[in-house]
């Protein structure tokens, strides 16, 4: 059966990146190499859109998610927090192996965070040395206001370190500009690629905080031994790169430049809206109040056992999304409209809902969903007349 | 120009293993991911010849002698390493980061570690946690013996933690028979991939320290954790795992159990064995006097800059072998015989080190060295007559 992947990550990898990533392997202690990482870095630096260094470290987001934790604070320092869903609760994990001491924004799943708790926690704990937050949380399809976060710790000695996995690459959110301390991503998400390559880039006020910083004990997410490496005109990694996946990310870069980053934000948007207009038409509820652009979340019919429908989509169908985690297990399904993903991805994704929702005897008009996203996704070609 | 990869890492990909990479990406968190992941830490453990858990890490191999380190000693206790080359010494700075007491045995480069000088720090060391050695310390082109060492701290407290980047896959290393408590993998050499992905396996020994150990504090490469995840019927990774790479070794350990193990020893053996005899026809000194199956280390001719050496062969002449670093940088020149290769690459090897040394001015006998390794390299066929 054909296949579709269409889930928040990870995302379908492009025919012409696939391709490129399985060409015959090269050496990574080479001035071919650096040549392609050196010009990779730039690109990323754009998308990214900072003056400072983009750096790649080969393991999954998660990693580069803990790097982030060790280099800034020490054991027995303050870190915030904003656990808006499972990965805002990861940092917690993280910082608690370390022995770090949290403060806990707890937003409820599908939230945005309320700016006054950010700004109370960050009054109440100027001592802080950094405060956490996605700036998409993929658990529960939700944005969250990061260029106001931001803006409350601009003056302050805290850093606003952003989780951008499902974020980089699906709305504009200009680092520089934006005052954003550290962004982190991933591969596997709007990069298009396999998992296994995370990115990271740092503000001039975070790099004075890591190099302050007695940080937490780490040889292989030592961020300044990264940097010095990975530094223009070095172009090269501290340790072994994960080098078919700077490769590919090579050729993803292209595609979004030639796309052109402010038609790469468009695109998303229109999907995105796309996407909430077809579920309200079928009567399904999302499940955020603050949706996010790189996926979108929708409660299934009362009756209708969430786990299985993503199953039935899966396993029968040939259409992979993702179901609920934990209080959402069983009741919603998410689906994803980020990366190497088109008008008719979205097509696609309505169809396949109609027709799981009409095998699980649930009342549905065949079409609605699709002919609600249809009028919002015409808004993507000129008009004829 | 066509290009030829005979590095001691990275090796070369084979295109079967290439194109199932370049297949479209599947969803890691699904029953059909699972299976391909079950499938292949079953192989990965037969390569190991244990019967406890092979892991797989979203990491390079530098990644997974830290997990080593971290999960066995903690800040303050004591660890005893052999430090025979560049990847020796990297324990210890591993060691360093974490506030961990070591204990070096300083080996000559090129030289094997002598057993007395491991029997006198274990035994002047009772307390140490662990014993860290390279099989193959790929620097030195040297392999040490790690069947001996085990041997010595079997019956003490103290673990044998071998790095078996270059070697696991290319010699008969049983883990389990010879009591190597922990053995470390790297995709990027004999396991033909690129890099990005490192496997780790730990005896029921090992288990019981780290179990017993506060450690160093770790969240990403908390190996209890991952244990728990990746265990039979759980058949999944605790992050995101790097999973065109895992897709890829489940294609890679097909094609060396196809082989046969013992079939791709003998290879490994006959292979290495010619290149030495190709090196010594041509009046080139080896650089170990325990040469490594994986690779072999020769010195240039006086009067010919090894590192203006490799360069003209990687940039003039497409083949890409490795020089040496350190003391050794500008002298030697490193050839791979591991992973994807056979015969021919070595008649390659031979051929294109004659012409390269031609080249330079340097007086050689076109053939020599290729007749020599082609006389050692006929055994890989069989007899007509």
């Amino acid at each position: 059966m054909k296949q579709y992947l269409l889930s928040p990550g990870p995302t379908a990898v492009p025919e012409r990146v696939l391709l490129r990533m399985a060409a015959p392997m090269i050496h990574h202690r080479t001035p071919q190499f650096s040549a392609i990482f050196a010009e990779t870095k730039a690109m990323l630096e754009q998308v990214y859109k900072t003056s400072n260094d983009a750096l790649m470290l080969s393991s999954s987001g998660s990693g580069a998610m803990e790097a982030a934790v060790m280099n800034l604070c020490s054991p027995g320092e303050t870190m915030i927090y904003v656990n808006a869903g499972k990965f805002g609760e990861r940092w917690g994990k993280i910082a608690a192996k370390h022995g770090i001491i949290t403060v806990e924004i707890k937003v409820a799943w599908g939230e945005a965070v309320a700016l006054a708790d950010v700004q109370a926690a960050l009054e109440a704990h100027p001592e802080a040395k950094a405060l956490f937050v996605q700036a998409s949380e993929t658990s529960t399809t939700t944005e969250q206001p990061i260029q106001a976060i931001a803006a409350l710790t601009k003056d302050l000695n805290t850093v606003t370190v952003v989780d951008a996995i499902t974020a980089l690459g699906v709305i504009d959110m200009p680092m520089d500009d934006w005052g954003l301390d550290v962004v982190i991503s991933g591969s596997q998400k709007a990069l298009m690629l396999p998992p296994g390559l995370a990115t990271i880039a740092l503000s001039d006020k975070a790099w004075a905080m890591v190099e302050a910083s007695k940080g937490c004990n780490t040889f292989y997410f030592d961020l300044l031994t990264e940097r010095k490496n990975q530094k223009k005109g070095k172009d090269t990694t501290a340790w072994t790169p994960a080098a078919s996946l700077i490769i590919g990310l090579n050729e993803v870069l292209k595609m979004m430049l030639e796309e052109g980053l402010d038609n790469l934000y468009a695109r998303h948007k229109v999907l995105a809206a796309a996407a909430r207009a077809g579920f309200q038409a079928l009567g399904m509820k999302l499940v955020s109040s603050s949706p996010a652009t790189s996926a979108t979340g929708a409660f299934v019919p009362d009756g209708v056992d969430g786990a299985a429908f993503v199953k039935y989509l899966r396993d029968e169908m040939g259409v992979t999304f993702a179901g609920g985690q934990d209080d959402l297990k069983g009741k919603i399904i998410r689906v994803a409209h980020l990366g190497y993903t088109d008008v008719f991805d979205v097509c696609t994704t309505m169809s396949a809902v109609e027709i799981a929702l009409f095998k699980f005897g649930h009342p549905v008009q065949m079409g609605a969903g699709v002919a609600a996203a249809q009028t919002v996704l015409a808004a993507r070609f000129a008009n004829v007349v």
